[in-house]
């Protein structure tokens, strides 16, 4: 048994973006490991945009389509986190010391749990262990499946990614691209869409902080859109409204750019726009498809050993980075994956 | 060749809804039949919400997706409309003198036209013409391809239905309960929700105009429903919004209750909704679908034959009522599908 836990809880419930102000950190003796239960070291937690989601007090991203609930987390708990670590402790046959696996372990040193909080085992790899909360992990396996259940994808088609080089962003973008589409990606300042085009591999990319972003999205796509992967909403997303080609595809997987939902805010009704345009326009989250997070990996794996799938990644050092690290990501601060290591 | 050929052109393009004062009747001499044309003399022609979209000077509804772009009706031309007629002349092989047609054939007693306007040729049957401009025309093939191509029914499901009364609507009602679907109709007021329950077979009629309309919502899909069919996009859809299922689907086929789309009005953004409900919202037209028409009639010709899809009709009678007859179905003052006689 560990000597010593420590823990980011939950204070307060944020309305809108959570903020340090909304966590605190506490130290506790270390957890014991009841029967059927492992326990995990965590190396990295995630720190991720869909956060604010689950702290809101309402149904959220984390309750998924075939009912496991998890619900608003509590206030008082641990914040709710993927991590990635290591088994120092099982009373669970299939769990040996020395495993790594990642799951919904928290923003704490360990977690003693039963094993349905692991998400996937990490094979042995040269890979940084990082990575399996980010371009392997939730983010890659985000953009692959969003693509290959909703986006119906054909070389010769134009695909627009908000958030371009974020984690997810830029995987879709890659992956958009290998399968022979022209990718035009969306985000904000110079740095970042520098980012797309250099790092990326996007064909154009647009900065919508820019005075010229309607001029430049209507240069950037002349014939329409036929996918939007959108992972902003709001104003982004509004622009879009008359890039779109008729019978074109819409997948929201983030809502980012709006920093509150509650109440709802207003914004240009699309009803006639999705009507005279003919799109479908769909809502995807991963964790519906956690029969499939097996073949996204597999697929993910080899195109990111071979560097045809290039990602980025900003470490954060020690658990006292983690009560502003959500606010950070909103601030727009972070290239790459958001990850702590503890 | 008819002596003199009664038209209804516009007279000014309207911003928003169609009124009277953007029509002017004129008489002029009958249409001669040029080579490979026909003659058509109009029975009946019809009335459509969707005739807002066709005059509104932007892309819109008669656009369809194969490109056959009929685009903005022309100033000081014959109104769009589709009509049923008999054919009084023709040179061309394929049509002869006594066949009756549906097809595009405007707001006039007759059209010389190549035979690309003709939609479908009419069999002879006992049922009024008239059904080919409703539920065996536009509405009726619309609300059966609507379903079958977008509504991925199953037995058990519910089904939501905006302006369930209408032409449209009550036909996917009734498709629906026929596939063993639960049907909750929104109409406005006591007499068109009546005819929601007695007259198109809905298990729960709401009126949107009754002060306890979220209520009566609540409480007629308790469970959330899997379809939404929307004919009206606009403050009946939004209050819809806590009421889908996750995974709920929304087929967005006409918005009535926004009067102009000229700026965008606003309202309470979708995206999150779309997103943690995981919803597919499509947008539909009929038109797109030309080469299943036949198929969706032949469907929907013994359902009605054997009485077990029901319909309604407002025939007004005379060229004189159509200049305000459009502004009239967007006053709700209709029962069933508006027709005129000629």
């Amino acid at each position: 048994m560990p000597s010593l836990n420590r823990q980011v809880r939950v204070v307060t419930r944020p309305t809108g973006i959570p903020q340090a102000e909304h966590f605190k950190i506490v130290q506790e003796p270390g957890p014991a490991v009841g029967e059927g239960q492992i326990l995990v070291h965590n190396h990295f937690v995630s720190v991720d945009p869909a956060m604010r989601g689950w702290l809101a007090d309402v149904a959220n991203y984390a309750v998924n389509s075939k009912g496991h609930a998890s619900g608003a987390i509590q206030i008082g708990g641990v914040m709710r986190a993927m991590a990635v670590g290591e088994i120092s402790g099982s009373r669970h046959p299939r769990y040996r010391p020395g495993d790594f696996v990642t799951g919904w372990f928290g923003w704490q040193d360990y977690c003693a749990t039963d094993p349905r909080a692991v998400v996937q085992r990490v094979p042995p790899t040269e890979l940084p262990l990082s990575l399996w909360l980010g371009v392997l992990g939730l983010n890659g396996v985000t953009a692959y499946l969003g693509l290959s259940i909703l986006g119906n994808l054909q070389a010769g088609q134009t695909v627009i990614v908000s958030t371009a080089a974020g984690s997810v962003g830029a995987t879709v973008g890659q992956l958009a691209k290998l399968q022979g589409c022209r990718t035009v990606g969306i985000a904000g300042g110079p740095v970042k869409t520098r980012l797309c085009v250099e790092e990326f591999g996007y064909d154009a990319a647009i900065d919508y902080k820019a005075d010229n972003f309607a001029a430049a999205l209507a240069e950037a796509v002349p014939e329409g859109a036929n996918l939007y992967f959108d992972n902003t909403a709001g104003i982004i997303s509004d622009a879009l409204r008359n890039h779109m080609a008729i019978g074109g595809r819409i997948i929201i997987c983030g809502t980012a750019s709006v920093a509150n939902w509650d109440p709802t805010p207003i914004g240009p009704r699309s009803e006639r726009y999705i009507l005279t345009r003919r799109l479908t326009v769909c809502g995807f989250i991963a964790f519906d498809h956690a029969d499939q997070w097996g073949e996204a990996v597999e697929n993910l794996l080899p195109l990111v050993r071979q560097g045809k799938l290039r990602y980025r990644e900003e470490i954060l050092d020690g658990i006292e980075q983690a009560p502003d690290a959500v606010a950070g990501l909103y601030r727009g601060e972070n290239l790459g994956k958001r990850v702590i290591r503890l």
